[in-house]
């Protein structure tokens, strides 16, 4: 079956841009992803079919209307199983366990943003997930909407080639992922560590699992404590139930 | 002076790709910035411009070789000024202050990855900062290349029209935006919160300061922390200089 992204934006033509090219393009031709464009524009009012206005209560920056919005929505009209997910840096943070729920999802509709946001009503009225790929503000939701739809696409059945899914990723399991080397074994003086050229299994399993703690404590303090509270909490688990058994 | 980006990839037809239109697009046209590709292929080895090999230590995926890496970035040979960025899960999170930075500097190199990822041993020679644009996997770093730069790009000088600039944004002071309306007050039975309707400006700040508190509360805990934190200090400041004088 067809996963399929519907996009609602002021610029259609932006899509499929750089989904259009490698695993996430192959997948779009072979229709295992469908990502089709709603033109804001279409629910525009009058002659210059204006989507937007100013604020109530002041303050720089447009508005997208509740009406034009809604009128959006309900032109799409999307299965009441497809979530709906207004790209905002206010959302809630996109996590690779999201990213898991919507590609176990018939698929997505992703609405972009431009100007200052869309009117807080039809985002209740349609209950829409508000959704952040990060701590920044972009121009609009339209390169966010292609980052979320690539990390959705790529999860889907037959996307990935064997030889690529199950692989040890980031976050799959709290921790960044170990360091990556490759031939030359040795190059400009700088050799690939010792132990990954043992063919001592276990040797190597500890190794990247030492690496994958040392970077996570360094780049990332928020998961390193997440990890360490989750390991804690296993180990009394495990020692609770070595004193009942 | 135009701000140069260089983004090194497999795809080079991906770009601009979004970053062609909108505001983003204009920057571009009107030579605000530039935007070239360096196809990381022309460095390939062999018959086939081979570009990656199996990891040492073993497991799935393959890996972006240090020479080839290293070939390229001394082929785009940018300025010892302009940062070097390589896209990744593993990264440090990339921030609003980091925009800002980035956007300061003549311009920037990024490094998008395909496969496992690349030597490390590359990224610790040519001083490249590893930097994540968020929690999730993608299939290559290029959407998320287009993410860095659109976040850059808008606030480079003149990119935003002054309607726009110095607008109150999120993450601006370590919260959360407050929700936005426009017209119409009333919209399916649901009214725009009577203070926005009230012309006082004062109840106006106080309900959005509220509002922008309550989301961050509800939706970012870890910045809603760090900010309680941050007032609390402010406020032991205050009394410290209040007792002093």
């Amino acid at each position: 079956m067809t996963w399929q992204a519907t996009v609602m934006t002021l610029f259609p033509e932006a899509f499929p841009g750089v989904l259009g090219i490698s695993l996430a393009g192959r997948a779009l031709e072979n229709k295992t992803w469908s990502c089709s464009t709603y033109d804001l524009r279409q629910c525009g009012l009058g002659r210059h079919r204006a989507v937007d206005d100013t604020p109530f209560g002041g303050g720089a920056g447009m508005v997208i209307r509740a009406d034009v919005a809604d009128a959006a929505f309900s032109a799409v009209d999307a299965p009441a199983d497809v979530p709906r997910v207004f790209l905002t840096p206010r959302g809630t943070p996109l996590r690779q366990k999201d990213v898991v729920r919507y590609a176990g999802a018939p698929g997505v509709v992703l609405m972009c943003g431009r100007f200052e946001g869309v009117d807080e009503r039809v985002l209740e009225a349609h209950n829409v997930e508000q959704v952040s790929v990060g701590d920044y503000v972009l121009s609009g939701g339209e390169a966010a909407a292609q980052v979320f739809l690539d990390a959705c696409v790529r999860l889907l059945p037959g996307v990935m080639g064997s030889d690529q899914s199950g692989v040890e990723e980031s976050f799959s399991d709290g921790l960044l992922e170990y360091p990556h080397y490759t031939r030359p074994a040795e190059w400009q003086g700088r050799k690939v560590p010792d132990v990954l050229l043992s063919g001592n299994h276990a040797a190597i399993a500890a190794w990247r699992q030492k690496k994958a703690e040392e970077t996570t404590r360094e780049r990332r303090p928020d998961l390193w404590s997440a990890w360490l509270a989750r390991r804690e909490k296993n180990e009394t688990a495990a020692g609770m139930s070595g004193q009942a058994g």
